[in-house]
């Protein structure tokens, strides 16, 4: 079951659309609005560069909201169920955005540029419109726009030693999700120690849009000599790695404490911010459903192409999955999926029902494989 | 330039997916985070079905934002920059959206449902988000939800006769966007005189996503006897009649009054709506850019892929193309832009950036071809 992508202006091109043509793309998505590649042809190969040596990808649809002006601060704490009151410039957080209903509506990270000046960066749901909205209601003073930076994520465990070779060693000194503004041979970026897989990384946030191609061709060369090659967010190292993707984790109602996130949500925390009455009522009820894993039995599957329905044993509805797939480390099929609680201990048979009809399943811990 | 379409539980998936897969879709884009259908592998005879018989499309992408509750009404208008107070129940009107700025962020149809329900019917952006953060900024007495509804689309000169066949004559009395709820076989629906064509047409909102398949097979079958066949949204058929396509013509930063449509914004109303103050500056100081109608040299060209460059003919960036296609009707290249309000009078020769190099082309009114 195979299907074309339209190619037509409605939705945008990534700055690195053209380089990643060049080097073969031959399966998209669209995210925020935006191409995004998603394979080159070789899934193995790719999954192999991500997880052996360094794999570089597309990710400027992981776009930016920005808030600035002398109410960003308010604004952003408004939102975000963590205090930002002490971060300081060139620092990330990882900041769940809930509505009142507690639902988790989006995942970026939060990188603070300056005192009155915030970026999220976004997963693919159009968080302009939250913030805006938001900021429009309150007639707040703050600007909340969508600027031109595209990420480029460099990925693998040789990540670090391509970015020493581009920037230089104090790059082996950036704390996780903390980033420092530099250039590259002209080209304005910033880069960040981050990015969607497992494995060390970090992403380029590239400042010119019309300098996609010169930038992709810097760090493919550089990254030659560490056995870099083209790849996309990798469904099998997310998997194994249990990181949220949001929308296929969370559609349409999940929230952020049945999703297990709750370590990124401080209900105690003074200033309030929206979502938190909902999600201290979830709290005290205990979460309806739980994010686990699964081990679905032979044969090897096939990715899921949507969120199977998962059963108890007696035939009853007890969750979705979120995604199946052969693990390729560990030659057997694993799932993420959302079950309802009292059916979600470690342990518990339960039956998945796929395309090629049911399968016994058997729940477990998450992560599938610990971070090496 | 083909790409295969990634289909994974990161996208909805349509109540008509499988009866479209079983109608032999061939090409897919997102929409709302929903797949949907852009073709079935001959496009001409698609295009020939929509202008001269009729077609049915998978448009379930256009999603609904309910908003329900005692101040549903209040928060309604304060979006929508039309007096809704008139509005009866069964009533639907365009009703363009638009942030602080005056930028246009949407441009659903607004239904009402009940004095205390509304419905937008949205293009592809997530106002669920705008709707609601506003709603939660202002702590209002509604709930802002994304309900159970998917619309099929009945388009083409014989649409009428397939809607009277299922649902009888009194459809013929329906006026533009009025919509009644009823059933059809115990399917729960709403029907509606609207689509986004410039053909008669219906949209049927079913509002049981189970019965996605049963719906769609008897429309189909009820359509036979007047020349029905599987279809989409038809971009010739679209730039034809300039319809406007939210994202291909209106990103990143359009405003309603430079895109045409003030018509449809009343800024002398008395109620205030988000966008007035910006809007009305805006219309003082007249426009900046102009959505106009070029034609574009021979010979036939390929539908455009992104938005082309448009210069003056001393080479100055004049604007961009939103969207160029060759006309089945017109047997010549047409394309719509948003150009620089100097260079958009009728008859002003500019040159289109297109991948295949410089092509003349001529300022003209829209549409290129007018209903009926």
């Amino acid at each position: 079951m195979t299907f074309r992508i339209t190619i037509g202006p409605r939705i945008r091109k990534s700055p690195y659309f053209d380089a990643t043509v060049a080097a073969g793309v031959s399966d998209m998505t669209v995210y925020n609005h935006m191409y995004m590649p998603t394979g080159f042809g070789d899934f193995e190969a790719e999954y192999r560069r991500l997880v052996e040596t360094v794999a570089l990808w597309d990710v400027a649809a992981e776009r930016q909201v920005q808030i600035a002006g002398p109410d960003a601060a308010r604004l952003v704490q408004m939102l975000a169920p963590r205090d930002i009151s002490k971060m300081r410039v060139g620092q990330g957080r990882y900041a769940l955005l809930s509505d009142v209903t507690g639902k988790l509506i989006n995942d970026p990270v939060l990188l603070k540029l300056a005192d009155d000046r915030f970026w999220f960066s976004i997963a693919d749901s159009d968080m302009e419109y939250w913030v805006g909205g938001i900021a429009a209601a309150l007639g707040l003073d703050v600007e909340v726009t969508e600027p031109d930076v595209s990420p480029l994520a460099i990925q693998g465990p040789n990540a670090p030693l391509v970015v020493a070779d581009l920037f230089g060693e104090w790059v082996h000194d950036l704390k996780y999700f903390a980033f420092r503004e530099t250039e590259l041979d002209g080209i304005p970026l910033i880069l960040a120690r981050s990015g969607w897989s497992k494995q060390a990384g970090f992403e380029i946030y590239l400042m010119d849009g019309t300098r996609g191609t010169d930038l992709w061709d810097r760090v493919m060369s550089a990254g030659l000599p560490h056995g870099i090659g083209p790849g996309a967010p990798n469904v099998v190292e997310r998997t194994e790695g249990d990181l949220l993707s949001w929308g296929a984790d969370t559609r349409p109602d999940a929230n952020a404490l049945e999703l297990g996130l709750g370590d990124f949500i401080n209900l105690d925390m003074a200033p309030d911010f929206i979502g938190k009455d909902a999600l201290t009522k979830i709290r005290a009820e205990g979460p309806k459903r739980r994010r686990v894993g699964l081990f679905i039995e032979p044969p090897i599957l096939e990715p899921s192409d949507h969120n199977w329905l998962v059963r108890d044993r007696g035939g009853n509805a007890a969750g979705l999955i979120s995604v199946a797939v052969p693990s390729i480390r560990l030659q057997r099929n694993i799932a993420i999926a959302l079950i309802d609680s009292p059916l979600a201990e470690i342990g518990t048979h339960l039956v998945v029902e796929t395309p090629s009809g049911p399968r016994q399943a058997e729940v477990t811990s998450l992560p599938f494989i610990q971070p090496g």
